[in-house]
């Protein structure tokens, strides 16, 4: 597979095959995506940010699988709603590009009132 | 921008810029996604499935930027992995096929014993 | 048990016995807690709003094992941070008994601007 | 106010007062659920564990917002599904007592296949 594009072809074939545009809803595709996103979480919750840093090849092929899982979720729900996520994504990175200037941002976190947008 | 891995390098170099990298463990980038796919839940979250399959031009456009984090920081997540998104999902979806055969899951919701892998 | 601070109380005891603490900083009991909620929304992500307001006595009981797992972790994350979580709803409700005036919003969702906070 | 059922109570009048009962399906409500959850996620995305642990009070008072609207949320759900959250949580500790037990897991984080029930 070359593109999330013909990722997005493939499971609305997938998808098809089974009869599932019925619950494919914009609302369920976000639960799903929420779902498949704490699944990762699992993977780190108890770990320290350096063990996460440092994980062996078994817990890497499981967080892999979940990486996979959001992907689909993520293009299945951007396809539904007729969006591209990658333009999607160019245009959100151009736009932070602009919100923290490097010069102004070097090496802080952001406070908490700064993100969420 | 025209694949994950040219949006991958791009965000390199926004989070090298800004010496973010120190903030950048897979766990904190996994709490960053879950946060940002939070957001696409708020857009739905009191519509009807109905109505969030009919959203108007304004809704869509938040919708949008909020995919776009979501990708930017799954894409982030899988590059610091050193995991290739598209490949995942791919790989996902095979095991997916073999998993739910069209022919005895046609048209029905998954029970919840059967989900969550 | 009669109360959220008996509840605290246990949970310090159960953590404590298996020497957890070291574990339970307020960043991953966050994570831990947004676990277990997304286990929540599994069970109602392909469910019509409908279903879910008439669920199986089956599914009740294993949606009520996640609530008990949510009330803990939230009750732990407390706990830990020497927040007492009934007093904070409390104050919480006050709070938007002005902020959604009964008479304004009556029978309308918000629109996604007014809620977030 | 002196007990989650109390709480309950009131979130019941504040619901029918805005008239607000036909959005409350627990499908939408644990949507609700995972928003909130994400805004306490948000405030330690980007602290090391100890940073989480030492607070500034104005911090710890955006946290106890949150932790309100958690619970609101959870006893929302819980009553609407006619479950009682207390025992629901009681009864899962119990579960936990003789699931890990101290002697056995003594210190040890869970391997993530052993969690996530």
């Amino acid at each position: 597979m070359d593109s999330l594009a013909e990722l997005a072809q493939e499971l609305r074939r997938f998808v098809k095959d089974r009869d599932w545009d019925q619950f494919h809803s914009p609302k369920n595709l976000s639960m799903a995506l929420a779902v498949e996103v704490a699944e990762l979480l699992e993977h780190f919750q108890w770990l320290t940010e350096q063990e996460t840093a440092e994980l062996p090849p078994e817990k890497l092929a499981g967080i892999r699988e979940e990486i996979g899982d959001v992907l689909i979720y993520l293009v299945r729900l951007a396809d539904v709603l007729g969006i591209d996520p990658l333009e999607a994504a160019e245009d959100k990175l151009a736009k932070n590009e602009e919100k923290y200037p490097a010069d102004k941002v070097k090496g802080k976190a952001l406070k908490y009132t700064e993100y969420g947008d």
